[in-house]
């Protein structure tokens, strides 16, 4: 085997990942274009179905080496749709004034793309010295639940979690270099309905005004402060978001009255005991009333350790940038990884994730690769 | 002269009136029909219309007798539209088992045809010995703006405010001789809008939530206790009739939010007074946010006192009944008589009142008009 063949162009390699139509939960080659790369380079291949029978989730879990350091990247190849309206075609993958154009290009293929190309170049150099691993899902734009999730329960059975793992989505929101993000906050929906008793407002005592009821709870609800915040989080936040009755009868004391709030909590909390609370105050102002609660992702932080050092190190490297370490915006599949491994993310320019004609600089995918290799010879491999 | 045509039957009389299809603001003859009855028994007649020249609302004054001591009969012409589904057509004045159908028929050409055939009766017999008048309007159930309002400011202008004044609406909910009226509570409508500034769930410190400024504005003014009652009145009462955000969105913060409320308040309070609390306690939680009032009626109340006594008596010496003094219910042109002299309602049962098929047994228009003269004896008449 020479490395002359090794995929060490992320631009190249970028394109080719872009030009797969992996619109989740479709794959349309992209795992199997990785997983070719990857092999030729010495990796050995896991790939790792999960879900229906039927119709699987594609992962990819593919690693070379043994023994620590060990580190994982993790990252999907399936996209969310481009919708309409692209100046380029978002899956022919064109470059034009500098800027490499595709759905995907941030949101993570070009990510996954840096990668694979810094390991290559590394191994083009010498063997690494612990073990890289890379855990490619093919739901992460989808529901979740057989991607990312089961992959690393999977490595966690066979004891071989990783000691860091760095996930590539695009964490940056306007240049690369800088935002890591060390964790995010947890997330629940919550509805509450109140049912009370009809009546005219000139007999009060007659009926039983469930906006009456509401009020006192939700006043109870959003006068609690949760945490004034932590070193590394914002302080956690009920909005409440809609409360609606839609009595036009000004002399009508309504039947019903509902209430919808959001919680953004940090790791001071979690879902099950704000759920718990939600009902213990909603049982006390109106005992029967309905509360259905969602938790979309719970609170997680990777304490800023050696890891971490090293690559907010490689990053100013790099970009002459020192990257903040924040804990906010939406979920990502690190808030799997993050019950089982220490976790950070980084990756590319994600201000036009999930827009029409997403695209990133050509130059970010050279500087993300070089910050991917410094960072992997600073984390000892 | 002869009092040969007086008329002394409440019955014939009553369905005169329900004849003249009366729908407010229409009255059809009704009041002419009262003037040359009250003419041929020695009234003298002032006809007031008020309004629009065009189209003034019509109303009646017609006094016999002088000086003390004096009582005015109040009461209007005009009737509420009759809708649908009757069993007997709604302006023939059927009597069918002992029942006389008609709209209007208790709210309130009865509680008039009865007052006048009281006073015609007494006339057959002997002179009055102080005065007796009748302040009859044709737009008591439409706005009111130019009925009994700028009528009795009329009389107060003119120095001839009664000593008392009795309004014949039908005060009783199911038997004659039950209830008389001797106040209301006031009442009155809110909206409250709170604008604020529209944000993502995960960035409030971004947003500027008016549902919490609107939570927070309404949980002080429910937890307020306006009173708990007076001799007279039932406790003053806040309901928050309706909360309305209408946001869909479980991640927005949305930029407006509205409440509607009505409060039923007793003497201890005025509209004005309330409104200025309102608007105090929604401009320190929600600065800027638009208040809307209303006010349907101020509180009034007649502290029981001789005439009171005379009229229960009355109602006790022709039905044995006690009625018991209340100050429930909706609002009556009492609202506007009470800012000038001492004022009670009595009349027929109103159960069918304002619905189909609106009925009274025909028997309480003689046990009425009985009523109506015992209490015009009493009172020195």
């Amino acid at each position: 085997m020479t490395t002359s063949s090794f995929p060490v162009d992320p631009v190249t390699l970028s394109q080719d990942l872009l030009r797969c139509c992996s619109v989740t939960p479709a794959d349309d080659g992209a795992q199997a274009l990785i997983a070719g790369m990857l092999e030729k380079m010495g990796f050995e291949i896991f790939s790792l179905p999960f879900g229906p029978e039927d119709a699987p989730t594609p992962n990819l879990f593919a690693r070379i080496g043994s023994g620590s350091p060990s580190l994982c990247f993790a990252g999907h190849t399936d996209v969310v749709p481009p919708g309409e309206g692209w100046s380029h075609a978002p899956f022919s993958a064109e470059i034009s004034d500098g800027l490499l154009f595709g759905r995907g290009i941030a949101d993570m293929k070009g990510g996954v793309a840096c990668f694979i190309a810094a390991v290559a170049r590394i191994l083009q150099e010498r063997p690494l010295k612990g073990s890289v691993s890379l855990l490619i899902t093919g739901d992460e734009e989808g529901p979740g639940h057989f991607g990312t999730r089961p992959v690393i329960e999977w490595l966690s059975q066979r004891n071989e979690l990783p000691d860091f793992c760095l996930v590539g989505e695009p964490t940056n929101p306007a240049v690369l270099g800088e935002t890591i993000k060390i964790g995010r906050r947890g997330s629940m929906n919550a509805e509450i309905v109140v049912t009370g008793v009809q009546g005219h407002v000139a007999y009060p005592h007659l009926a039983d005004n469930p906006v009456h009821r509401l009020l006192a709870l939700l006043a109870e609800l959003t006068n609690r402060t949760l945490d004034t915040g932590t070193e590394w989080f914002a302080a956690s936040s009920l909005q409440v978001t809609s409360v609606d009755v839609g009595n036009a009868a000004t002399n009508v004391i309504p039947g019903t009255a509902s209430a919808r709030l959001n919680i953004r909590f940090n790791d001071l909390h979690t879902g099950a005991v704000l759920s718990d609370w939600l009902r213990e105050v909603t049982a006390r102002h109106a005992p029967g009333a309905e509360v259905k609660i969602a938790i979309s992702g719970e609170a997680f932080l990777t304490e800023p350790g050696t890891a971490v050092q090293h690559l907010s190190a490689a990053i100013t490297a790099v970009t002459g940038r020192e990257p903040c370490l924040d804990t906010g915006g939406g979920t990502s599949d690190a808030r799997f990884i993050s019950r089982y491994c220490p976790v950070a993310e980084f990756g590319l320019v994600g201000a036009t994730m999930h827009k029409r004609d997403e695209h990133v600089e050509v130059s970010t995918l050279e500087d993300l690769t070089q910050i991917y290799m410094t960072f992997m010879e600073n984390f000892g491999l």
